[in-house]
This record gives C-alpha cells, structure tokens and sequence, in this order.
C-alpha cells in the first residue's frame, strides 16, 4: 500500500495533476482492488494521510507520542491464505467469530478515549487484547508470538501481530526509553527490529532536485 | 483438586461414610473454597466423577476417543495472582472483558455438538479458539505458547492452555497416531511431556490390600 500511493503521489507531482490527498487515497485503494481482488482502505488511506486515524469514520486523532518497534519474523506467509482460513472458519463456526470481530471492532473506540489522554499504557493494553483476539482467529504463529512476549517482557506497553498474520510483522509501542531494550529482544529472538516513530505525515514530496 | 477428592475419597472407604459421588464433589469444593476463598466446582467435580463432563449443567458427555498429551512449561505461577489480574482487566474494560469471557462459555455448547458427533478436529479448532481468547486475557506467556504452536505443528487437532495460565501445563488432542509426536514436539521446545487418555472413571478405591 505504500508503495502504491507513493507511486501515485511521484506520478501526481510529476505531471502536476493537482491530486489531492483524499483523491490519492482513493486512487491507492482502487489500485489494491484490482490487483488483489479485495483490499481494506486502511492501509492506503493512513500511508497517505499519516498520523493516527480512527478507520470507522476516517477520524484522525492525536499523534502516538511513543517509540515504535518492528519485529519482522522473516516468515513468508500469504495474506489471501490467511484471509481464506478466516473467512472458513467464520462459516463454520459464526456464532463465535463475528462475535469476536465484533470485539476486535470496538478496541478502538476504548482506544480513542485513552489516546486523547496520553494514557499509552492503557493503549498497550488493548493491543494485546487485540493480539489475543487475532490468536483466536488463527493468524498468529510461533515466530510472532516469540517476538510478541519477548517485547512485552523488555518492556513494551503492549506489542501485537500487524498485517494479516501468519509470519512477517508485529510492533510494539514502547515509552522512548525502551525502544533499545526491546529491539534487543528481537533480535535475541531470531527477529530484525526496526525502531521507527509515528508521524503526521502522510505522502509527501521531499527532494531537493524538484526543480531540476 | 485431584489431590482433595482422592483423600475425601480415600477417608470416605476407610470409615465406611458411605458418601456419594455427589457428596464427596460437594465436600471437595468446600474444602477448595475455605483453603483458596475462591474456588470453581470444575476441578473437584470433574476428578470425582471422571469422563467429559459440561460444566455449565454438570452434564456428562461421551467420552473422546482420542490421546491427550500434557505439556509443563515447568514455570511456576500463581493461580491468585493470575485470577486479580483478570479481574482488574476486567474492572479496566468491562466491556471488551465480559465479551470475550461469554464467548468462552459459549464454546462448550457448540463443542456438545461436535462431541457427540465424535468430529474430533473441530473440537481441537475449538480449543484453539479458546486458547487465543485465553491470551487475550493476559494469561498466556511465552513457554506455554511455545508448547501450543509445537504441538499444533505436530499433528494435535487443538491445543491449548489448561490451568489458571501464567506458566504450568498446556495440552492437546491428538488422534493416538501422533501422541509421541507431539510428546516430542513438548519435550524439544523445553516443556516435560505426559501422554495419557481421557477415562470415564472417577474416583475409585483400586488397591488390592483393601481388606488388609
């Protein structure tokens, strides 16, 4: 999805198109549609806008004002599987799953109220009962379950799986202090680690050969 | 729990109480509760009546025909301090909590069905449902995880945390094929392997010194 709309952002500034973020977005998503058949909006519409959104309405919120950790497992996993297995599972038993996607829908309406009051222990909190919940729904493996403990034990507010599971990513959210530590233990957990920060900058033009 | 209604159990023979089934459960229980204030009739009702007993009416439900392999994560954990820390979760988000918890008690009503059906594999899907929810309570940690996704790796048609969680054993069903498996699969990721069955036998005096 990154790579979409910063394509779609180059190619708007080159041919000076006028685009404008909610457009790119948009444009982003349709992208994803077609090539993969099924897409959310959320991972184009924030890789254009940045920041902290609420996806229900598309609400931004205040910035994460905490370190952010990656733990790759490295594990190749295939997210139309993964969606598959899911969506199996779902049907055979839909009395159990909705209800859990349900819950996994109102983390971030709890959430919202929590990160307006800096309260980012508590955003760890829910985290991992986001984690948990995804466990459930059979997306989480051994090697992303590893990087999850391993983080939350150096010190992390909260770590969970990101992406559709199965292997690649989890993250952790992490007070400045920790992020160190808990690269570490990535690492010591067969895991690469990224430390990176939140940011409330969406797609953007930043080269200093614009005008050449 | 075991321990309590063997040695109700065992006193009950020895003084020719003439206590029922009923009675020795009941006696286990108050036992329970006056040691650890705070006790469910699960442990001692099941160890006194033996077989798959549905706890929500006390319901005695055919046997699984299948291997069980207990592992021990050999950690230590307090089942106290584990039972308070889902409880102030709880007291923390009563919303997302008290979900996730009816969804627990909703598992065994839909695992009646498959039960009696003896479809083994969705009563290990459903066990692995039940896991991740577990997890997303906060009681799972890394060594019983581990124990969790080995085992699955290797065959088991579920398996999840058994216990108050934070450590101890986890197990898993399994066709009698894969019990040494599994067992190995336990015994490689640092846990202590049991491989045993499910019994329709309860409590029972067996010695053959009984008229000594």
């Amino acid at each position: 999805a990154a790579v979409t709309v910063a394509t779609i952002g180059a190619l708007n500034y080159l041919f000076e198109c006028n685009l404008t973020h909610n457009d790119i977005a948009k444009l982003g998503h349709k992208v994803e549609m077609k090539v993969q058949n099924n897409a959310s909006l959320t991972d184009t519409y924030v890789s254009t806008h940045g920041g902290v959104i609420k996806m229900s309405n598309c609400k931004k919120l205040p910035l994460i004002e905490c370190g952010v950790v990656i733990g790759n497992t490295n594990k190749l996993s295939s997210t139309k599987e993964i969606v598959n297995d899911v969506s199996m599972l779902r049907l055979e038993y839909p009395q159990l799953i909705d209800q859990i996607i349900n819950i996994i829908g109102e983390i971030p309406n709890i959430g919202e109220k929590h990160l307006e009051k800096k309260n980012y222990g508590a955003i760890g909190e829910l985290m991992n009962i986001n984690h948990g919940l995804l466990d459930s729904l059979g997306v989480n493996v051994k090697e992303l379950s590893n990087l999850v403990y391993a983080t939350r034990s150096a010190g992390a507010y909260g770590s969970k799986t990101t992406g559709a599971g199965g292997g690649g990513c989890m993250f952790s959210l992490t007070s400045k202090d920790h992020v160190d530590n808990i690269s570490k233990a990535i690492i010591a957990n067969g895991g690469d680690s990224l430390i990176t920060n939140t940011t409330n900058c969406g797609v953007n033009v930043e080269s200093k050969y614009e005008n050449c």
